[in-house]
């Protein structure tokens, strides 16, 4: 079969790999019918992190079982469904309390194992990482578009607005414009945030955002944006969703906090401490700093709910669809910010 | 009047200075009968932070009012008071949240406002920042002692077991054997918790925690404290009250909290960015990490109400006890580590 596989920064190639086939009795093999390139891919592409040459590519599984292990009882072949960027058992004690990105026994797609930028993956854990979409949505392209953001982003997004604390009637910062922060726009207006300032680096995005909800958009062009926000908020606001994980943006964040407010940060962090985190700013506004992986497993069956009833469709997110041959392109596109993010149909 | 003054690292001189007045409608000049030394006092006393000679220094005031200014409404001439290390109008936005070290018109007490540790001090913002204290404890000296430390390290130590969520039967860890630890442990202990586990580098204060409580002491040496931690709690715990405010010590808390977990810390941070803050490791542990300086003003009802009922006292902290004349010979006391807090008896 054919997958992404990494050569070295700026070099991915789609090529011959070994089929996938169940090794534990726990696994599953999934044919992959959708998967995405993530802003998070980027930082392996640019050599920003550490990545081995011949490590396979993509954490967003979408598509069909094909075969199941002895013990897998949730799924069954020709069942359709996704996974979230983390294996996970379901039955540990981090499973049980919905921190499944803790899991015991969990690990993440790609690296050692498949990645999902191929055409088919071996699931471990199957019954506790794959989730089944309902029959109806067999092709529904509509709605199966609408549904794969729930493997990453949309649930990546979730949980800054959840981490950062965001209910009904506040105003909360989500600071960053790639597909995590859109997708955090839309959980913040979805858990009732009434006005909900989107601060980024392009127009366009920002223009997403507000079709997301966002109330303010900031066009943060170096200098002034914290100040506007501030201004904007009187001091502040207590809920702020920092969605990318560069220093840059953790900066921002903790400038737009309100005293004793709550920063939710999901983006891996990238060179946030080596360029010095404001951790003064941090300690002295008694801000409270949550979040990490986003346990989208747990998230799911809420969000996919939403999308089912046609109340929730973070789809837009994606600007670019290719094949699996087209996943190298996909990848120098967002490398230079062409595309926001790239659905891949295999 | 007689009052401390900085001329240097390891050099702080007892000196005529001019007797503080009434300057601002809203002050009191307060006379101090108790003050102390506090472990973030050593910061600057070995030029580990900017200090200019000349600052007084001092920040823990307890007394007797000896005049107000016209718009003072809240105490009165002759009253005994203690009052926090932040000064606070206690009618803005955040004194009403109990962020009273947010404070819109809040200040700290030396630098360039009075110190506590001298004859007496210009309290600003009297009615917001001072406390009575009830008059039966006029004169009853293990009673004041016991009310002292509420003006700073109890109510700090508070602010870390609130802060790290402690509550009713949890396990929490208290990293630190300084005088915040050792309050840290008496503040777990009040709100329920179960377990205390009391991590220091010194015995004879972790005879002092295990007096105030702690459940299991763990002595540090430099390796394998936090793999003992992580044993006992099979897999660290849920609420770490980290309590110092070093590199080291915030590593510790890092690595000794369960993922999901949530540290609290009120120890001014001192190069714990610039040495390296285990970012990855807060991160995906999904850890929360909560806390600053302790609103200690909002705190003192309740913390009063339970020391003057007798079920609380931090007293034992002190363990040297010095007149004015002897401030300097109490710095280098605890400099030294031959004290770990010193109470001032002016």
């Amino acid at each position: 079969m054919q997958a992404a596989v990494f050569h070295g920064p700026g070099d991915i190639r789609i090529e011959n790999v070994p089929d996938p086939r169940i090794q534990d009795p726990t696994d599953a093999v999934v044919r992959i019918t959708h998967t995405a390139i993530c802003g998070s891919d980027l930082w392996f592409y640019r050599g920003q992190q550490e990545y081995q040459e011949g490590w396979r590519t993509g954490h967003e599984p979408m598509g069909v079982v094909e075969a199941v292990g002895n013990e897998v009882r949730h799924v069954k072949p020709g069942d359709l469904v996704l996974a979230p960027f983390a294996i996970s058992d379901g039955t540990c004690e981090f499973c049980r309390k919905g921190l499944q990105t803790s899991c015991l026994h969990g690990n993440f797609w790609a690296r050692d194992l498949d990645g999902a930028q191929g055409e088919a993956v071996r699931a471990p854990l199957a019954d506790g990482t794959l989730v089944r979409i309902p029959e109806h949505a067999r092709g529904d392209e509509k709605l199966l578009e609408a549904l794969f953001p729930l493997t990453d982003v949309m649930g990546t997004g979730h949980h800054a607005a959840v981490s950062a604390g965001v209910k009904e009637g506040v105003t909360c910062v989500v600071v960053g414009d790639g597909a995590v922060g859109l997708c955090a726009v839309l959980a913040a207006k979805r858990l009732g945030a009434e006005r909900v300032i989107a601060i980024g680096h392009h127009e366009d995005r920002l223009e997403k955002a507000k079709a997301f909800g966002a109330t303010d958009l900031i066009f943060d062009r170096g200098e002034g944006a914290a100040d506007e926000v501030i201004e904007m908020t009187r001091g502040g606001a207590d809920h702020v969703l920092e969605c990318v994980g560069a220093a840059s943006s953790m900066g921002m964040a903790i400038r737009v906090a309100r005293p004793g407010g709550t920063i939710g940060y999901v983006g891996v962090p990238h060179g946030v401490v080596e360029k010095g985190l404001d951790i003064m700013g941090l300690f002295f506004g008694n801000l409270t700093l949550r979040g990490g992986p986003a346990p989208v497993r747990a998230y799911m069956p809420a969000l996919m709910e939403d999308v089912l009833a046609g109340t929730l469709d973070p789809s837009p997110v994606f600007d670019m669809t290719v094949d699996l041959a087209g996943v190298p392109d996909g990848y120098a596109a967002m490398d230079e910010r062409k595309a926001l993010k790239v659905l891949v149909r295999v």
